[in-house]
C-alpha cells in the first residue's frame, strides 16, 4: 500500500451501457426456414473445419494441394473431442440472438476445446478485428491455425486471450458458479453455460446446479445450462452418460431444472434435420424462459423450475468413425488428438486430409479464404457477438464503487491501546454503507460465515440472496430476500465461482471465510490469479475489480474449529503467485483495517488477502495514524518502544497480525518495566509486502528503508501470524537477516483458551522476552532471574488454564498501560514481575 | 529415506479378522416390543443428557444438587444442535446391530456433534474401557463433562481420540467419500453415514453421492446415507430442507439411491411411539440391503438402487423451545450453544437446569452415577459395539503388502544417462505385480488419469471400477469391472476421500493424479495430515498405511494444462506440516522411483509426495546406485561431475527433480567441454527434507552432513523442481546458505516446447552455465566469450522453436556423453561451444 497506490488508481471511464440488449422477447412468427438451417450448417462446418485446422496444420490452410506431411505439425496438441459440440451449439446461439436481439455471453466448461471458440470469434470477425494480423484471408488462416498451441501463440485452452471469454475451464468444475456470477445483477443477460459430462464428476460442479437458489429471476440475468453428454473422459466413460435416462432426468429435476432432452450424432440423420430439432428445442426453451421473465416482471419472483438442455452427441463428433479399426468418433480416443501420428503416417495423413475435405471447405471459404458471405448471415451484429459481448471483458463495464468515507466510521482511540472493538464489526458498518450506495454491483460472498465474521451491520442494508422456500410466521427466517447483496451458500467453492465470474463481469465484492477453510478453493485462487497476471499483458482487456478476501476467524482465535482446521498457510500460497497480482495485509486493528479496506475495494487486477479478527481487541491508531500507518505499510509504533532519537535500538520487536501484535506489545511493556534502560523498538507490518525486496515485489522496500526499520545489526524478534519461514523467505536477502527471529505458528493448537493457544506457538508475550534476553547481548547474564519469572510465568498460566477453563485474568484482561497515567517503574527483583503482572494492566 | 528406514517398518500383527460380523441377515422374526422402545428411548435421553453435560457443565453431573453458576463452564463451547440426531440414530443403529449381528461403523458428516459420539462411546462402554479415568460413576460423569473442549481436554469434535472414528467432519463434505472408501473390500461391514444438510451443499459432497457407481455388492460393504435434515445451518436455513419433498425424492433417485423418508420433533408425537416408526423404517432398509446382498451372492453384482433415508427432525431437537422468546429447538440458533450465558444470566442457568431435568437423569442413573443396567440392554457386544469396531481403528486389521521384489523391474543402465524411459511406466508394471499379490487390500485411486500418467500396465492385473452401464459390444469401455483396483472419477476430492477412508480402515493404496490440479485437495491434506499427527500421539491408535501421492504429468512437462495450471506449491503446501508425518520425493529416473515406492508403500502414518515425469528421460543409476541414492536420499554423481580426490570443487552443481536433474546434467557436460579446469560437483537429491535441519525434521542431514555435499563456501547452483524459495527455506540455517543460487519455477510457463519451458524459468542449461560462470570467482573475465555464446544459444533455441514448433534437434536429443567413449575436449574458443552443440550428444 505504497503512498502512489493509496489513491484511487485509474479507471477508465465505461464505454458501453451495462445491457446490450433490447430486453426479453420471445422468438419472432418468422418460420424456421431450410435457409437457415443450411447456414447454420455451414457455419457450423466451417466452425469444426477450422478447428481441426487449429490442431493439426501448419500450412496450406484451405487444402489447395494436397495436403503433405509438412503442412502437419510436429507436436500435435488439443482436444477435439468437445470441440464440435461446442460449435454446434454456438451456430444455433448465433441464430437466435441474432432473432431475439439477446445479450448473451458464452462459458463453456470444457474450456479444453479452445480451437471451437476461436473459431466462433474468427468467423463473427471479432478475432480479425482483435489479432489484426489474423486476417481474414488464406493467410490470416494459416496464422490463425500456426498459432495455436505454438510456442509464442496461443493456449490450446479457452483463455484470456479468447475474445468472449471469461472462463477457462482447464480446472474443470466452475462452470456454473462462473455463469451465475455473471449473470447476477445483469438482468437482461443470457449465459449460455455447457457443463461438460467430465467436469459434471467434480464436486464444485456437483453443488453449483443449485445456484438457482440464489437467483432473483427479476433482477438477475438468465444462465441456460446445457448438459454435453458426450459420454466419455480421457479414458472412461463419464458417470452421468450411464446411469439412465430416468435417473439423469430425476437428477436434474433434483437440481430445480426442467430438462430437455437432445440426441443426435448416433444415426445418419440428416444434418438439417439435426439442426431443425435442435432450433426448435432451443426457441421452445427460450421462450419458456421469457415466460418466466415475464412473470418475474409482473410480481412473480418465486423460484421457477429453469428449463435447462441435456445435449447427447458423440464424442469427437464428424471426426472419423473409426481409425485403425478403432472407434474413435463416439469414444475417448476423441478426447485430445485423434490422429496423433497425422505426420508421421502416410495413412492417417490421408485420413486427416479426408477428415478435412469432409467439410467441404470449398463450400465454406472463397478462393481468397474469405469466408461466404452467406455463413455470416446468421451472425449477430456487433456487440451482440458472443465473442464481442463486453459483459466478457468486465472492466469495459466497469463503474468504480461509490464509497462512503471510511474516515467516519473510526473509532475512537484517545491513547494506543485503549478500548475494545471487534474490528470486522467495524468493517460491516462501513460495508453496510457500501451496499447502500451500490445497489446494484456489489456483492459479498461466504459460506454462511457473515455474521459469523462480525459483519452483520451489512444486513440493515440488505438481505441474503434466497429464492427457495420460506418458513412464513416463523423468526428463523432473518434477512432471506431474492434480491440480497450477501451471497451465503456453504460451499466456498461456489463463493469463490460466483465472485470471480460477478468481478470478470465488471462488479465488485468480496469473499469473507473462516481462514482455516480457504485452503478449500487454492486452485481456484491459482486459476484466477493467472488470468490476471495475463490480462494484465493483454491491451484490449481492461482492468477489472481486485478479488478481495477477508479472512476471519483466523488461526489464533478458532474455539471450534482449531484443532482439525487451524492453517495459515493460504498466505504462503498466495505468496507463490506472481508479485504483480498478490497483496497480503494484517490489519491490526479496526480503523487500519477500514483504511485497508478502502484501498482494496479501490484497487484493480490484484488478489488481496486480508486476515482479521472477529473478536473484542484492544485498538491502537486513530484514523489519521492508520491512514499514514496503511500507506507506509508499516511503521515504528514510538509509544511502545522505549527508544530515544539518537540512540540505536538494543532491539526490535515487529509483529504482523492483530493477535501478535498484542502480545509483542503486551511484550513491550514487561520490557519496560523490567529492564527500563533497554531501547526497544517496536515495528508493526501491516502490508506484508513491504518486508520483500523492492526487485521481488512492487510493494518490496528498498534495502536502505528496510535496514532504517530492522537495523543492520541488531536482534530482531518477529511474531508473526501464519508460518514463521514465511518471514525468512521473504527477508533472506536483508542486510539483517541473520538477526531475524520469527515466532508463528507451528500447527500446535488445540482445543484451548486463547492463550494457552499463543503459549502452545511460543508467541506468547513471557516467550518473546525471554527472546529478546537471549538475544540481546548481556542480557542474559542479568536476567536470570526475570528469564526464569517469565518461564514460571508460563507455567502458572499453563496450569490456571487447565484448573479453571479460562485464561488468567491478569493476562486476559491485560491492556496497553495508559500512556497518560504515570510509566510504571521497572525493577529486575525477584518479586517485580510477579507484582506487576498481578495488578493487571492500568487501564482496566 | 535414510538407512534405517529403508528396512519396512515395524507393524503390529494384526489382532482381529477383517470381518467381526457373520453375514448379511435379515431381521429376526421377534416382534419389535414396547421395552426395547423403550429402552432406546432412555438411551437416546440418557446420551442426550450426557452431551449437554458437556457442553455445560463443569461439576455437578447428576444434578444432585441446584444447578449453581459455579457448575457451569466459563468458556461455552461445541455444538448441541446435531447432536440430539446423531444420538437418536446411534440408539436405533444399536438395536439393529445387536438383532443382526451387524458389524457398523458410524460415519457423521456434521462430525461437530462429538459431544453425542463421546456420550454413545460412553454408553458402550468403549470410553471408560479406552480413558480409565473416565469411569462410569459420579466421578467419570464429571470428568467426562469437563474434559470436552476444556483446555488440555478433547476437541469439541468427533477426532481421533474419539473411539470408533475416523471421520473428523471439521470441514464438511467428505462423510460419503470416507464411509465408501471404508467399505471397499469389506464386504460385511455396513457404514452408517449421516450427511448434514449443511455439508449437503459442499462441493465435494454433492458428487460424493455418485459413489455408488463404483461399489461391487458382492465384494464391497455398504454405504446407509442417512440425510439428516435439521434445516439450518450456523445462520441460514439450508437449501435441501427448502427445494419441497418432490424435488428432494427427485434428487436421491437422481442419484442413485431409492429415498425413504422420517420425520419427527416437529408435534408431540408420544416418543415411543417416534422410536416405533424409526426403528420400523430402518428394519425395513436394512431388509432392502440384506435383500441386494442377496441378488449379489447370487450372482447379479449390477448396481441396485441402494436405499438412503431422509432424516427431517428439528434443530437441536429436545433442547429449550424458545429462549427469550426467540425460537432456539428447530432454527439456526441451536446450532452451537443455545444458552451461551448460562452462567451469566440467572434466568437462563434455570434455563439449562430445566433442559437438564426434561431427560429425567433420576431415571437414567444410579445413585451411583451407573448408567442403569436396563438402557445397556440394547448396546450390542464387545467389537460390534460401534465405538469399539476394529475397521475404525484399521491399524488394528491392516496386513502388511505383500510387494514384489522392485529390483526385478529395474530398467537396464549400462552407463549414466543412457537409455530413455518413460518412469512412470517402469513403476506401473511393478504397481501391476503389487495389485496381483494384494488382491483385497490395495487400491489406485485417480481422477481418470492413471493411464495418462502412464500407469496402465496394472490393467493388465485388474480393471477400473465401474458399476454403471457398459456399452456391450464396444471397443470403448476397456479395462471396465464392478471389482476393479483402480477407482477413477473425475474429481480429486473423491479420490482423496475414498483413499483416506480406505487407509482409515487399515488397508493400502496410492492417488495419482496431475500435480497441476493436486491443490484442489489442499484442505483434505491439512486435515488428513493433522489426523496422523494426533494418532501418533494416541497410544491406542494403531499405525496405519501412509497416504502416498504419485504426481505425474508434472509442471514441467504440461502441454495442455500448462499455462493456466502449472504450479508446484503443492510440496509447500505440505512441506508446512508437521515434519514428523511429511516426506517429499523427486526421484530422477525409474530405477529410483521404483526404490522409492516401495519405500512408501512400506511407511506407516506418513504423507508421501513423490512427484515423478512419464515423458521419456534418461536414466542415470543402476538399481543398486538408485538404492543407495535413495536410502542417502542425496548422493554426489561423481561421474557427473569433474572433480577430483584431494581438491576441493570449483562450483557445486545440485538438482532435484527430473528435469531439473537433466538441464544441471547438459550444464555439466557443456562446463566439462568448455571450461575443462573447472572442477564441478553434481549433487542430486531425491529426499527433499534431507536439505532441512536435522533439528527441524526427521530426515534433516547434520550441518556437518551438509556441509560436507554442499561445502561451506563455494558456490551452489541448485536447479529444483519447484518453487526456489523451498530451497531457501530448507536451507537457511545452513553454512553455505548465502552461496546458494536457486533456479526453480516461476510461474513463467506457456504453452510451448520443453525447453522452451524450461527456458522461460530461466531453469535450462545454458543460464545454468551461465550462473557458474557469474558465481564462481575469476571465471565471468576469463569466460566471457563463453557466457556469450550460452546467451546467444538460448536467443537461437527461442527462435528456432518459434520457427518450427518444437525444440532444436541438438537439444532435444541431447544426451549425456557416453562414460567409456573418450571425454570431449572442451576449448574457450569462439566457435567450441557451437561446434560441441551442433554434434549433439555422443550417445545419439
Amino acid at each position: 500500500m505504497a503512498a502512489a497506490e493509496h489513491t484511487p488508481e485509474h479507471t477508465p471511464e465505461p464505454t458501453t451501457d451495462s445491457s446490450t440488449a433490447t430486453g426479453w422477447r420471445y422468438r419472432p412468427a418468422t418460420p424456421l426456414d431450410d435457409t437457415t438451417l443450411h447456414r447454420i450448417d455451414r457455419w457450423w462446418r466451417a466452425a469444426n473445419y477450422l478447428s481441426v485446422g487449429q490442431i493439426y496444420l501448419l500450412d496450406n490452410p484451405l487444402l489447395r494441394t494436397p495436403l503433405t506431411r509438412e503442412d502437419v505439425k510436429p507436436r500435435l496438441l488439443g482436444h477435439w473431442g468437445t470441440t464440435p459440440g461446442l460449435t454446434f451449439l454456438y451456430a444455433h446461439a448465433n441464430r437466435a440472438i441474432k432473432e431475439r436481439d439477446l445479450s448473451t455471453i458464452y462459458i463453456t466448461g470444457p474450456g479444453h476445446g479452445g480451437p471451437g471458440l476461436v473459431a466462433g470469434a474468427y468467423l463473427d470477425g471479432t478475432y480479425s478485428e482483435t489479432y489484426t494480423d489474423i486476417t481474414r484471408d488464406a493467410e490470416g488462416l494459416r496464422r490463425l491455425f500456426r498459432q495455436f498451441s505454438f510456442p509464442g501463440g496461443i493456449p490450446s485452452h479457452v483463455a484470456p486471450e479468447t475474445p468472449g471469454s471469461i472462463h477457462e475451464g482447464g480446472e474443470l468444475g466452475y462452470a456454473l458458479s462462473h455463469a451465475y456470477g455473471a449473470a447476477f445483477d445483469n438482468p437482461d443477460l443470457l449465459v449460455l453455460a455447457v457443463v461438460g459430462d467430465g467436469e459434471a464428476e467434480t464436486g464444485p460442479l456437483a453443488t453449483s446446479w443449485h445456484s438457482n437458489k440464489f437467483v432473483d429471476p427479476a433482477t438477475d440475468g438468465v444462465v441456460l445450462p446445457i448438459l454435453h453428454l458426450n459420454g466419455y473422459k480421457i479414458a472412461n466413460p463419464t458417470v452421468l452418460a450411464r446411469i439412465g435416462d430416468d435417473e439423469l432426468r430425476d437428477l436434474m429435476r433434483g437440481y430445480g431444472h426442467t430438462p430437455h432432452e437432445f440426441v443426435a450424432g448416433f444415426d445418419d440423420e440428416d444434418p438439417v434435420s439435426i439442426h431443425r430439432r435442435f432450433a426448435v428445442l432451443l426457441d421452445q426453451v427460450l421462450d419458456e424462459i421469457v415466460a418466466i421473465k415475464e412473470r418475474a416482471a409482473a410480481g412473480d419472483t418465486s423460484r421457477p423450475m429453469w428449463p435447462m438442455i441435456i445435449f447427447r452427441t458423440p464424442k469427437g463428433w464428424t471426426c472419423p468413425e473409426y481409425i485403425d479399426g478403432k472407434r474413435a468418433e463416439g469414444s475417448w480416443r476423441a478426447h485430445q488428438v485423434p490422429l496423433a501420428s497425422a505426420r508421421d503416417t502416410p495413412e492417417h495423413l490421408q485420413v486427416l486430409a479426408d477428415w478435412l475435405a469432409s467439410y467441404r471447405p470449398e463450400e465454406l471459404f472463397d478462393d481468397d479464404g474469405r469466408v461466404d458471405d452467406d455463413i455470416e448471415a446468421i451472425t449477430p451484429a456487433g456487440q451482440l457477438r458472443m465473442s464481442d459481448n463486453p459483459h466478457a471483458n468486465g472492466g469495459l463495464l466497469m463503474h468504480d464503487l461509490r464509497l462512503p468515507d471510511f474516515r467516519e466510521f473510526a473509532v475512537d482511540v484517545p491513547t494506543p491501546g485503549s478500548g475494545l472493538h471487534e474490528n470486522t464489526r467495524v468493517l460491516g458498518e462501513w460495508l453496510r454503507e457500501v451496499i447502500r450506495l451500490n445497489p446494484t454491483n456489489f456483492r459479498i460472498f461466504g459460506p454462511d460465515e457473515t455474521a459469523s465474521n462480525r459483519l452483520q451491520a451489512v444486513f440493515g442494508a440488505t438481505d441474503k440472496a434466497w429464492n427457495a422456500e420460506l418458513h412464513a410466521g416463523e423468526d428463523t427466517d432473518e434477512h432471506l430476500g431474492v434480491d440480497g447483496r450477501v451471497v451465503e451458500m456453504l460451499s466456498e467453492h461456489q463463493c469463490q465461482g460466483w465472485l470471480e465470474g460477478y468481478l470478470l463481469t465488471g462488479r465488485h465484492g468480496l469473499f469473507n471465510c473462516y481462514e482455516a477453510f480457504i485452503h478449500i478453493i487454492d486452485s481456484m485462487l491459482n486459476q484466477h490469479a493467472k488470468w490476471l497476471k495475463v490480462t494484465r499483458e493483454i491491451p484490449w482487456r481492461r482492468p477489472i475489480s481486485s478479488l478481495n478476501y477477508l479472512l476471519s476467524s483466523h488461526v489464533w482465535r478458532q474455539d471450534h474449529n482449531g484443532f482439525s482446521h487451524q492453517d495459515p498457510g493460504f498466505i504462503d500460497h498466495v505468496v507463490n503467485k506472481k508479485p504483480e497480482v498478490v497483496r497480503v495485509y494484517l490489519p491490526a486493528d479496526a480503523n487500519t483495517l477500514l483504511s485497508t479496506y478502502d484501498h482494496c475495494l479501490r484497487s484493480r487486477d490484484y488478489v488481496n488477502v486480508v486476515v482479521a479478527g472477529k473478536q473484542p481487541a484492544p485498538q491502537y491508531l486513530t484514523m489519521d495514524e492508520a491512514i499514514a500507518h496503511c500507506t507506509r505499510g508499516l511503521g515504528i509504533w514510538e509509544w511502545a518502544g522505549s527508544e530515544v532519537d539518537g540512540e540505536e535500538p538494543d532491539v526490535v520487536l515487529a509483529c504482523a497480525g492483530d493477535v501478535p501484535t498484542l502480545e509483542a506489545l503486551a511484550a513491550a511493556d514487561l520490557l519496560r518495566r523490567n529492564v527500563p534502560d533497554l531501547r526497544v523498538r517496536v515495528v508493526n507490518v501491516v502490508d506484508l509486502m513491504r518486508l520483500n525486496s523492492e526487485s521481488e515485489h512492487p510493494h518490496g522496500l528498498s534495502d536502505r528503508d528496510f535496514d532504517s526499520y530492522f537495523t543492520t545489526d541488531r536482534p530482531v524478534i518477529f511474531a508473526y501470524h501464519g508460518y514463521p519461514w514465511l518471514i525468512h523467505r521473504l527477508t533472506y536477502r536483508r542486510t539483517n537477516h541473520a538477526n531475524i527471529h520469527v515466532r508463528g505458528y507451528k500447527e500446535e493448537g488445540t482445543t484451548t483458551t486463547p492463550f494457552d493457544m499463543v503459549m502452545l506457538n511460543d508467541l506468547d508475550r513471557f516467550r518473546l522476552v525471554i527472546d529478546v534476553i537471549d538475544r540481546v547481548p548481556g542480557l542474559a547474564a542479568r536476567y536470570a532471574g526475570l528469564r526464569q519469572r517469565m518461564a514460571d510465568k508460563r507455567i502458572e498460566a499453563r496450569a490456571y488454564t487447565r484448573a479453571h477453563g479460562e485464561d488468567l485474568p491478569e493476562i486476559a484482561e491485560w491492556v496497553w498501560p495508559d500512556a497518560t497515567a504515570p510509566a510504571a517503574t521497572g525493577d529486575d527483583g525477584s518479586t517485580g514481575i510477579n507484582a506487576t503482572l498481578s495488578t493487571g494492566g492500568d487501564n482496566e
